[in-house]
């Protein structure tokens, strides 16, 4: 692949996962950061995401995990939360997968993502969350 | 104990060291994660909490510790610095403890810890703090 | 369920997941520390991962994830990747999935949960990884 | 050196560094933590960042680097970008450590840092980032 | 207090704690780093430590508390665990600590600080845990 | 820059840095991981670090920090000590680093990192460490 071949499945790889969210956070370093934004979506979508290894849906189990175990990431959280419902994560497998969390990381990292979790969950009107 | 049993205990033992602020976090819970919630107060409070090996003084001093060195968890600080003063712990020694996280965590999260003690004393009329 | 019920299903879950090697942790504790073996199977298997709503490959995938972020669990990983290759995620999976986190939580952190992806793919004749 | 003369030199080495808000924080700290206060000006800037062996310029670039990979240190990232900016080092280079910063501590990490950088260079007229 | 006093009485202090462990990690410094062995016990032990705000026995939970949740810090567990039982705390106590952490780190965490106190108390012919 | 000219540019960029031990983590990767072998070399030697907006000095200070803040990344900071002598920092520069990383992320992580540096440099034939 060129670069720009790559850029190009870079953002059509990221414009199939997420509905503006993660888009946004893009834009917003085109005054800062310039070569990060290049590189998320160049090498993060276009290189790694993209690869057919695993689907989209285990990759963004994988990431909220990560995020949460993370600490101090709320912002990535809520982005790809939403994207893990784009992909087909239901609301109650992602409370599950932070529920698992909670034994892993400890309760303050587990609530502080499931709150994340609410505040999208109630965006997209899918609070109380069926079968939780 | 039967499952009820341990949520009883883990609600009455939970009521005995928060006046409202856990309470508050539990409940919110509800409608994305109830059976975080439920664990919390069964797993968390009723079997482990409630355990006498060490008193709810220590178990405080040990918590805010821990939420310090985990970075990220300012909610969870502001509830447990709240139930270190219920359970008899002095602004003066959360204070201190906050010092001595300084040297093992450094100082920008003994920091961040700092300032939502201030919050909590200052909402009690603590401050400034006696002794410190 | 009671106490010995959910002891019961924890055990059988983890035998399920495990061939050994997250045994021989929970044996390890039993002259240190018994409570602690007791709630990782009662509480964390017979509790948390027995429920229904994510099934244990998704658990596996979540779980390299949320110890790959923590960063100095080497040991949990290990018995984790072997519990990934026991429920059905091929070695080929388990790396993709560490690649990704090259992106969320640096190459340090990725290239230590790649070593003991090597040590335990090492062991089980799994090397080299094949479509990798 | 005394008491005095540590707290002195470590006054006149954050005077020397910070145009105002560090010395906003340690004063914020006079009611609740005032010996915190005192050893983050007499220990940390009098004894330990007045050291010739690296100059401000080194120190604050590796500043940055370990309170973005900490993580939840937001606060003190603000603080020290400006630092940073004030000692010499350019908008240019500190985007371009926390590029780097990517590769290390992972892309949420990096841009947390980054965006707490957007603020503090808004603030002081310098967006778009020459060179970036 | 001159600095050769905060040396003294970050000397005394270290050796009415630490029978011999914590020593011998400050004199392994001296070829490579006595600034930094000579601020453990100046300012570490001498200036922080020895305050009366906090008795030693709550300083050594405190402290236990915080290392568990940095995670990879297993050298200075060992240290602090002998620590610990030198100024009062029993196995049982630092064993219901680690249990407790289970919840705010998460179990690998919890694990691996139980895996060092075992080390510690087998050294010292203290396992079983006796009340564990 | 075409796959094969950022291969090219990182192979280069990295063996100017270090004479053995990257290039020795890179090719033990080589039958679990190719992939992300392959992408520490083009991305993070080919596209970061062979920017020229920061010199190799200043990236390895950087990379200092970051290491010893993030925890368990000693065999990362073992590689990157030594590539930071190979590209000019001093012993006694690198040490000033890790006694101010005390101040940032506490005494355990910047002794773990010392200990790395003291092996490195007792390899080398740099001990003592000449003005520390």
């Amino acid at each position: 692949m060129t670069e720009e071949e790559r850029y190009e499945l870079g953002f059509k790889t990221l414009n199939a996962l997420s509905d503006g969210s993660a888009q946004k956070v893009i834009e917003s370093l085109g005054d800062v950061a310039p070569e990060l934004a290049r590189q998320i979506v160049s090498w993060g979508f276009g290189e790694v995401y993209s690869r057919p290894a695993l689907v989209p849906r285990d990759r963004q189990l994988l990431t909220i995990g990560m995020l949460t175990a993370l600490g101090g990431c709320e912002p990535q959280l809520e982005v790809h939360i939403g994207n893990a419902l784009n992909v087909g994560l239901t609301p109650a497998e992602i409370i599950e997968a932070l529920l698992q969390a909670a034994g892993y990381c400890g309760f303050p990292k587990a609530l502080n993502a499931t709150f994340v979790a609410k505040k999208v969950f109630g965006e997209r009107g899918l609070l109380p969350v069926a079968g939780a």
